[in-house]
């Protein structure tokens, strides 16, 4: 049986009961550089654990490499987990897995996780939706600019953006947004390593940002992983 | 001490080790109808557990009652938790309980829970995101059909809809998506009880719904919770 399970956005005990409990039965688990490196206390003795982690920049394995040591292992072993940072199927190439296995006549067992893209700005008390500010977030790779600017056409004051993998494009973004027609005073938040013990979140306006030097984001960049969060709802933040 | 918790899509073991932490002291818990009844074995025995559900047509309580039935235990009890359907601050109305109980001095604690807009479309294995549809999505609202209208201007291909609460506007919404532009033949897909036992999954194309006559729609309704993802992604169930 192969499990891909949500490891959730860091803090350990976001893991859910039900990753747990196949962490615990696991023989073995092949994991990402974002997922806490305490789960190991959930298993087995006996059980291999497999970092197969990817970072901008970093490659222990490429994604081929990673489908294939799945199809290895659920070959060989009993219990497989595929242990994967926030929830399986929101940018995590889980559902390339999922076909790789397949192929092979094996249908994993999707455990969802509490997704970054929500917990995150949860956890600096930034809500998605709320009433007075929001009704509508957009969640969005910022990795392929092209595509940003082909998918985020317009601006509406009760819709937030959602950006993931952004760090290295935070110039770019917000240029983008700006010539979109987004209101210079629009609030942005770059939200480090949320739910851990190191978070921090950095408050601008569009414009501020627009106004930042080189050394500003190349800071940026060493505070990944980041979520960039745009929206009036930001202001939540400062009530 | 007042936590506001994330009870996840429905499944129990859904739960996070941090939610099941704070039942275990809860003295009182205000929970919401779509919460998973289960709950309650995670509680002391004499912990006071409150129903204060609210559903489409069928309020228990109205969230100025639910306001101030959190500020009146925050006073007079020690731990005290306020259990939401999903995570708290995603379509739960949870930061108003935040500000209510900022205005007596109390700060909650935010535990984040496994969302339904993502975890839902992953427990019929339709990912979010993936590289072979989509880039981004976006969460929305569907019981206000204006504002809908307003924010969802565009189509793009990558890009997929969660729109949350839109089973009793299920027409209007296919309508308002035809007229934006939407290709007839994208597939529409109505994902009810996602992560319980009755679970079942509607899959459709846009063209399909807009035929469809009144005695569907009225179908629809009885399925709520309904989550309506719309998008390319939905071909991946079919794969």
């Amino acid at each position: 049986m192969v499990y891909l399970v949500g490891a959730g956005p860091g803090d350990i005990e976001l893991f859910t009961l039900k990753a747990v409990k196949v962490l615990q039965e696991a023989d073995v688990v092949l994991y990402d550089a974002l997922v806490n490196p305490e789960f190991t206390k959930f298993c087995k003795k006996e059980c291999l654990k497999i970092n197969v982690g990817k970072r901008k920049g970093k490659h222990l394995k490429n994604q081929e490499e990673i489908n294939d040591l799945l199809v290895k292992y659920a070959k060989e072993k009993n219990i497989v987990v595929r242990l994967k940072g926030g929830t399986p199927f929101v940018f995590g190439r889980g559902y390339e897995e999922v076909k790789a296995l397949k192929k092979i006549g094996v249908t994993p067992i999707i455990i969802s996780g509490v997704s970054s893209t929500t917990s995150v700005p949860e956890s600096f008390m930034i809500p998605s939706i709320d009433r007075s500010f929001s009704d509508s977030y957009r969640t969005i790779t910022g990795h392929d600019i092209e595509l940003f600017n082909e998918i985020v056409t317009n601006y509406h004051k009760r819709e937030n953006l959602i950006i993931m993998m952004g760090a290295h494009k935070a110039k770019e973004i917000v240029n983008s947004l700006l010539k979109k027609g987004f209101p210079k005073t629009t609030p942005i938040a770059y939200l480090s390593k949320g739910t851990t013990k190191d978070q921090k979140c950095l408050i601008f306006t569009l414009e501020e940002v627009f106004k930042k030097d080189e050394d500003f984001f190349e800071e940026l960049k060493s505070l990944t992983p980041i979520i960039t969060f745009v929206g009036e709802t930001i202001k939540a933040f400062e009530e």
